[in-house]
């Protein structure tokens, strides 16, 4: 019998994923827990390496399968984002940002949500109001995460209580400008030299069941996007390979330019007209939209709802 | 517009969601919020009306329809335990001590589930995380609510944390003797006097559906169990025009007796002996369980397992 208590955030995990694993583990250990292990589903993006490595912090250990273990996930709650066999697994706790989508379980369970930029800042409320210290190395990485959520504050999801977080995690992190470490750390993100076509549409991919509709809503955030638009064609190939692999019939790669604070999409798949009645635009088309960079408050929801025919 | 915010526990109301509804508004009120209103979506049972009295607060107003309004549900968060149009309303927030199931948003929320007796544990605690005053009204509401989830702390549902607020409610409430205090409210709520043979089996009834089986599993708690089982025949017939209702082939209904400690459970329909692969006995006789009184913990989950053929 394991006796860990695995941590761990979404596939294809990004900053806000790695660190609220290492930092809910130091929480839970600080409070006197035993056991609790951060973990990750996959390879670390780019930018939680640069934030991991500025911060002088571990890479969690590679959790492959749930089965039979004791797990708390943080950073999402959808089955299709989550560990393998995870129907097999013990949900002891969730803390996350997201909505509620393709999540049950059979025994009541500990759950704390709250419709802010970044798991992180949840986080952080839990030191302060317990009261227990925050090292450099952690507030770094809180500090890191929400920058990243929130395109350095930029972003709609952003709340003052992001805000609020950010100006004292700085202080603690020994971070004078947080500006600039947020522009050094996206940058380092966002960096797509030496990825494969499959590597960029996985770097921030999420799967999703929209009534009976299948797909997957991809992101990449990048300073250059006209490098990006020079291998579109095979970005959609590897989308339609995408979704012949998961059973799908509606993939959508956001594409956003942080410096301009817009996107287009690239849609593609059998239920392509269901994108398009949401965003605008025709079948076969891309989709440029003005100040958007959210796909959590700005694609996902218009898209339920066009799925959902409402 | 409607610009209030219902707040609401489930259908049937019990004590916990009527208490949660009128202390979760004024936990808001006294946080500066406006418009936050306790509702109920049906008849509250005589347990609750009990402890209104007995503290002298107001019965929550009756909430019809859920269309176009926004809402925070307390208590309970399955679609089908829930207000009518509720896929039409805005979830802003769920506090609840229940398993996720059925449950789903658009958007992000803020969620507040721990796994503990009550739903009115979790408030009190708020209350005190706050540094809040807490009236004697409220604390007795709070009190109340948490006797009746925990059958007076002896429910296998009952935590440290609901006999620590108890403890504390009960000093706040200027109840001296929390113990009699509870039998009078468990007396007062189970008396079955003037009740037709429907309304005693919807006092506190439940759908379920578990695979491809449908079905119901009512309760009800008595001192005077003798009395119930006079009725048992009309009891049993009732259930089946129920079935017949819900198109259902299961219906369990588990007779409590407080003062035992013990449950006696009436099962009829085509599924029945799925009930006794999972309770004992054979069809067509009740199953008499020592020691089980709570169908959240001892009932539902061995359920779902002897359906599930697990």
């Amino acid at each position: 019998m394991d006796d860990n208590i695995y941590i761990f955030g979404h596939q294809n995990p990004d900053t806000d994923s790695i660190a609220s694993a290492i930092v809910y583990a130091e929480f839970k250990k600080k409070l006197g827990g035993k056991g609790y292990t951060p973990a990750r589903l996959g390879e670390a993006n780019r930018e939680a390496k640069f934030a991991l490595d500025y911060f002088g912090a571990e890479m969690p250990m590679f959790l492959e399968d749930g089965a039979g273990k004791k797990v708390i996930l943080v950073d999402h709650n959808e089955l299709s984002q989550s560990v393998a066999n995870r129907d097999k697994s013990q949900i002891l706790e969730v803390i996350d940002h997201h909505r509620i989508n393709d999540f049950e379980t059979s025994n009541p369970l500990y759950m704390h949500l709250e419709p802010v930029g970044c798991t992180c800042t949840i986080l952080y409320k839990k030191f302060i109001e317990n009261g227990l210290p925050i090292s450099e190395q952690l507030a770094g990485l809180m500090l890191s995460a929400i920058l990243s959520d929130t395109l350095a504050l930029t972003s709609p999801t952003c709340t003052e209580e992001d805000i609020m977080a950010v100006r004292i995690l700085s202080g603690l992190a020994q971070i004078d400008d947080y500006e600039s470490y947020a522009e050094e750390m996206l940058k380092a993100g966002s960096s797509l030299e030496g990825y494969s076509i499959e590597e960029i549409l996985n770097i921030d991919s999420k799967n999703f069941t929209f009534g009976e509709t299948k797909g997957m809503v991809a992101q990449v955030l990048t300073y250059d996007i006209d490098s990006v638009f020079t291998i579109k064609n095979e970005l959609i190939e590897a989308m339609n390979k995408k979704l012949e692999e998961i059973d799908g019939t509606l993939a959508i790669f956001m594409l956003t330019d942080i410096g301009e604070n817009s996107s287009t999409l690239l849609i593609t798949g059998s239920s392509a007209h269901i994108a398009h009645k949401a965003f605008g635009g025709n079948i076969g088309e891309d989709v440029y939209l003005e100040g958007v960079v959210s796909r959590k408050k700005q694609i996902v929801p218009q898209l339920t709802e066009a799925v959902l025919g409402k």
